[in-house]
């Protein structure tokens, strides 16, 4: 029988940087510092913090996540979204095409991006080993079951399976308070 | 076949007021004014507005909704506590022991409510008429699926038939969000 059980996360507004605009934003030649490690290996929370301004808001202190990515993709929640003014997009990490953009303010510069805010869709990461454990392959679709007050069953769930990743499912703060799970709560995955 | 289609509609944060509450943010024997009707026969959003403040932070400019009830209560998001700095209960409409106070400032007073304030538990309003159409009764606890990119299933979603109700489903903003519904989508029971 497969394994079903894993943990889920809630991931708050948040920034990745091109190297080309964090030397814009922080200074040219800048390095992130890291503030904390995150569950996935080799990603970190940095001290660095930007403004992301849209037509009718601006979101203050929106911390950037390390290392640098080849682009800039800014991940809000559907609220955060109408706040800056920009629709609302539900996309995969990565796929950036067609997004909207905002203006990013650094200590040092500003950026005014064309493209990469995205409301990021639930999704799981899984090592290989978790793949097999749990008997799914990268890219497949599957359902999610929360229990408790507030209990659901997420559709559309996308497994993401690879050796660097670590077991956990990722959802925004409002897919979060709307399931009523904390950090490190157990949900059900469902084929 | 019963019916299974219903449209479902997203609750801002918003406060019904007793009239003794409202003699003191608005003077005494205030008249709420009606701004628009609600979904819901007799209810309404008023032009009046309040503060609400909890130890780590204010909500400005909270509607009112009328008429005046009973007892004051209070619906906020699970993120709106937070900011708040009160715990997030869920509970259905009405039921306030043992929920969180905070102090409520109008334009003439201030209250401190002892208790009151609610994460709203999503729930379905039907007439009497569509409780027969459906075949469920009230207080049924039921199952709500929503397609769409961030389709989900709500479990646990209480039904409350009366003969003055209408049929729409109400969750919160973040509930709303997390499935990606607009007001007026339509949803489907599950039994």
């Amino acid at each position: 029988m497969s394994k079903t059980m894993l943990p889920i996360a809630l991931s708050n507004k948040h920034i990745h940087v091109s190297q080309a605009d964090l030397d814009v934003l922080y200074g040219s030649g800048y390095e992130l510092s890291k503030m904390k490690d995150l569950s996935q290996p080799g990603q970190y929370a940095c001290d660095e913090k930007v403004d992301i301004v849209g037509p009718k808001g601006t979101l203050k202190g929106v911390r950037i996540l390390g290392p640098v990515r080849p682009d800039t993709q800014i991940e809000v929640s559907i609220a955060d979204a109408f706040a800056l003014g920009i629709p609302p997009v539900v996309r995969n990490s990565g796929e950036l095409n067609d997004t909207p953009g905002l203006k990013v303010i650094g200590p040092k510069g500003e950026v005014d991006l064309e493209k990469g805010v995205i409301v990021a869709a639930r999704h799981i990461h899984m090592h290989t080993t978790d793949g097999e454990e749990f008997g799914v392959n990268d890219k497949q679709i599957v359902s999610v079951k929360v229990n408790g007050p507030r209990g659901l069953v997420f559709d559309n769930v996308l497994v993401r399976v690879h050796p660097t990743y670590a077991l956990e499912m990722h959802v925004d703060l409002e897919e979060g308070n709307a399931s009523g799970i904390k950090n490190g709560d157990l949900v059900e995955l469902i084929k």
